[in-house]
């Protein structure tokens, strides 16, 4: 047996054999399943490349050469094997890595990467950055199937094939992406496995790379033999590897989407230790199309190679047919797609990650903006408290969204609301609309919202009251209708607004609030900077009004917690409250 | 000879004979150049793509079929063709149409597109929209080599692929971009241009379409059949196209670079009918960027397809070498791949038009802010004035990336200044920068700048007054210097700001306005909605500062007069200097 606590670089396993690597596999793997039971995390994309990561640390010398792993959320082995095992051995030292590879933490890790199809041109840069200084240090890029159906990483591979150096692009093919994969080019990948590596056309090949096939890329000799062959190569070379996701521990073989990301579970049966009652978006989206759907066969849903996220698990999929597409991680292809099938006559509905509708700005303005075609967008995860990654924050896409003319960007504030304007959103056909899920937790009001939001920029007046008025976006408006309730039992009586809309103010409204009100709080789930608060600041900002705006500062935060940070931004109801009150203390 | 104005639309050429059709090219190139040489435009993609657009509309119905153009700057003959011949034979017409495909023109016109890369995606959602709703029309995407380049295309012909129904990409391959193509999949092209389109590996193929090449893509006969023959195609299948760029004009076979886009040239010489002599920004870059790149041999300039934007001639690509890159059209990429130089140790500095910027914001946040590489960026064609295309309008960058945490935006407001600011940028490595062409044209003022801007977010207090402080931006700065001069001498003394950052405020200097000022103006040459003054009037919000925000509003227009709009938005110094005089009136 190995002694985990002994390997502190990959100096220490360099001197192993074969036999002995293998053996460390075994290791870790038991000590990796541990951990993903009790912790959670990346299980099925860590298992299926765990000898690979050995196989590259064994022949290349990190950090000298450089490794850059695509999403580098398949790099827990990494970490293991660069000075960081203690954090998966000690449940005490569990939270100490992040999920993503992270230069804070290790010299081994080069950058911070959350996001798909980026590795091949970081890597490129660092090569050729490289031979113009004159380094000899070896440099790979290490690449997953599903993430080759992004755009950046064709970009990347399209020019990385231009350097006449050494660069080493492994792809990590696991026949999935999150989920299964989608697109021509994983027939062309199908056939290679097949063929073990032999057929034509080979889609590396076209884009000018030598190429080298690993038929069985869980198995340690295999995989050294591999990198040893192509470590020195003065050209640029794929390395196909054949892995099996989820390799070793059979629930996660067998259910493969459901463990790429896995809640703690059983390790014998596999089953989440934890199984929530909580009502999710993800099927109160999914609740919400499904007649839609059903009642018009060209609505279709689109996903981004996320799926699961909104509620559209394999017998939901299989159900909705051909009225669900997913692109792949294609978030670009997501947005143009739908305008194209909105031109056509169909009514698209493109569910996409706050943070991965950052990937296709360009395309939300040119392909539809531009064209005023009728596309929908439900944007998930997005505000404080659903993903905290660094990598993976929601709270940029009211800045991004809601400054581009053209489109209405709804901010719903309960589940009735939320379920009304995606059914709007759906029926007419004069606009792009964006609705945004408001926060993590769902809020049931029971309320009836009336499906029509065509008077756009309409505010809604919720509590009548005078001096200070709160308007309060989205997610925040659960606090502030707490907040204002507290108040008017004391005897204070703010006037309690809904916006509903995030793209566009309501002149009319913000006018008559002259009369009877000198403050105005703006309360916003996203950043301040660019936001929703900043056109009512903008708008009040040659008269008497004043103008307190509340948001989320313009900052990358790493693994926040969630509650510290309304606090921070004075955003629960006990701050709202406060806030109020201290505005109508005598002066 | 052919009656030109007889041609009313594709119905008045089906019948004719390959002969007459060829005859009919003849007759449309001599037209197109006459206008060509008289009004300027893209030359030689539409010289090129002349004969193939006659054959897709006589062989194809549109517009019940339906042809998407990529970029549709190669659609002069297609408009001719579409009811639209008058604009390009009366030169008091000549500006009826606009310079690529609009619906509001015409139903032959399917999107208004300018940015490349696209089509593939949106034809594929028309394609699919048809499957659901059960249509029958033929689905045809044109997309040129050079596009090719960027991953909305590829994730396009991914998801294209896995129609399984009628959807033809028509691969025009012209063997360039707008400059020469740079990148893996052209040496592929090539392989197969020169092997009549046998070769393998071929690209098409291996993201699995069916592939038919036609050899004389400027030959009437031959593209029929191709067309002919995929016409009713049950399958994805791409006709890779090999046409002459500049096809029928000399100078223009010639100099392909140079013909992309021509400014009006007197047809027997190809030369330009008026050579200006004032001074450009692409030349002002070159100069600033020649000397860094002696000086530091891992300075590396970047271009992602538009080297003569940034002043990056042929000769001057030449003598850079190894020191300047073309990603070809692919932005992510140059973002994506600046980020790996400058973690490399390089200085990499990326120039790029205001309007491609937007196709890479993912990469500027997570490839660049959250790793805080020391990327530069040059950002071309900002602003009121440059490019005024509804696709190619320079005023949204500063909302999308000065809200981005971590980059500097800084705003030049003269030649001078802006050779300091790229030079400060080049020579650091603690931050991101981006560098905001000021305008289009170079005010040249002979002052000098320090060259050093670490003092981050301190604003320039160019002239101290009273009551009235004028913040103005970047381009802005020149009329409000005009304006707050003519003021001085007029007894009126309002403070002149220069705030040299867009991506933040001097808090310092904000608090001290407050002594002897009661009005603060921001003026911004970029979309007031996430801009600039917004956060100007957010800081001043809850005091009795009063704000007033100039810029342009939210709106996508085409072929804007500058002049006009400038009036509107109020930043000519005659506007500012009435705004400013109005606020000293007695009240």
């Amino acid at each position: 047996m190995i002694d985990l606590s002994k390997i502190e670089s990959p100096a220490d396993i360099k001197g192993m054999t074969v036999e002995e690597l293998t053996e460390l596999a075994k290791e870790l793997r038991k000590t990796l399943l541990t951990k993903l039971s009790a912790h959670g995390g990346h299980a099925g994309p860590n298992l299926g490349f765990l000898e690979a990561t050995i196989a590259l640390h064994y022949v290349f010398d990190a950090p000298v050469d450089k490794i850059v792993f695509d999403v580098s959320h398949q790099t827990y082995v990494h970490k293991m094997l660069t000075g960081r095992m203690q954090a998966f051995t000690d449940p005490a030292h569990y939270n100490d890595v992040s999920g993503f590879t992270n230069p804070k933490e290790s010299d081994y890790d080069l950058f911070t990467i959350g996001h798909t199809s980026t590795a091949v041109s970081l890597a490129g840069g660092l090569a050729k950055a490289r031979d113009l200084v004159g380094g000899t240090e070896r440099v790979v890029a290490v690449v997953g199937d599903g993430s080759l159906s992004g755009g950046e990483a064709f970009e990347g591979l399209d020019f990385g094939s231009t350097l006449a150096s050494n660069f080493i692009v492994v792809v990590n093919d696991n026949d999935m992406s999150i989920a299964e994969n989608h697109g021509g080019l994983y027939a062309d990948l199908r056939l290679l496995r097949n063929t073990n590596g032999e057929g034509e056309p080979n889609f590396f090949r076209t884009l000018g790379y030598d190429y080298r096939y690993v038929k069985y890329g869980n198995d340690m000799k295999s995989l050294i033999e591999a990198f040893e062959e192509v470590k020195d190569s003065r050209y640029p070379v794929v390395v196909h590897v054949n892995t099996q996701k989820g390799m070793g521990y059979a629930p996660a073989e067998a259910h493969r989407e459901e463990f790429h990301f896995s809640a703690p579970f059983d390790i014998p049966t596999g089953m989440p230790l934890h199984v929530s009652e909580d009502p999710e978006w993800s099927d109160i989206f999914y609740d919400t199309m499904q007649p839609l759907m059903s009642q018009n066969s060209s609505t279709v849903v689109i996903t981004a190679g996320t799926p699961g996220v909104i509620g559209f698990t394999p017998e939901r999929r299989r159900k909705a047919g051909k009225q669900f597409i997913d692109v792949g991680i294609a978030e670009q292809e997501g947005v143009a797609l739908a305008s194209g099938l909105a031109k056509g006559g169909a009514r698209p509905v493109f569910g996409v990650m706050s943070s991965f509708i950052q990937r296709a700005y360009d395309q939300m303005s040119q392909d539809v903006a531009i064209n005023a075609t009728p596309v929908v967008l439900a944007i998930f995860g997005a505000g404080m408290g659903c993903l905290n990654d660094v990598t993976h924050l929601g709270w940029f896409d009211i800045a991004l969204i809601s400054n581009i003319p053209g489109w209405i960007y709804l901010a719903p504030t309960c589940k009735e609301e939320y379920q009304a304007m995606l059914r709007w959103a759906v029926r007419q056909t004069d606009y792009p609309v964006a609705v945004r899920q408001p926060g993590p937790e769902v809020w049931e009001t029971g309320r009836e919202f009336p499906e029509e939001y065509f008077d756009i920029n309409k505010f809604s007046l919720c509590r009548k009251g005078e001096k200070v008025a709160v308007i309060a976006a989205g997610a925040t408006f659960k606090a502030a209708y707490e907040a204002v309730g507290q108040l008017f039992d004391e005897g204070i009586t703010p006037t309690l607004i809904n916006p509903v809309f995030l793209s566009g103010i309501d002149t009319g409204m913000l006018e008559e609030l002259k009369k009877e009100h000198r403050y105005v709080i703006t309360l916003e789930d996203g950043v301040l900077d660019g936001g929703f608060g900043e056109k009512i600041a903008r708008y009040y900002g040659d008269s008497t009004m004043k103008v307190i705006c509340r948001g989320i500062p313009k900052e990358f935060l790493d693994r926040y917690d969630a509650g510290k940070l309304q606090e921070q931004c004075r955003l629960t109801s006990g701050c709202i409250a406060d806030d109020i009150r201290s505005l109508y203390s005598p002066e």
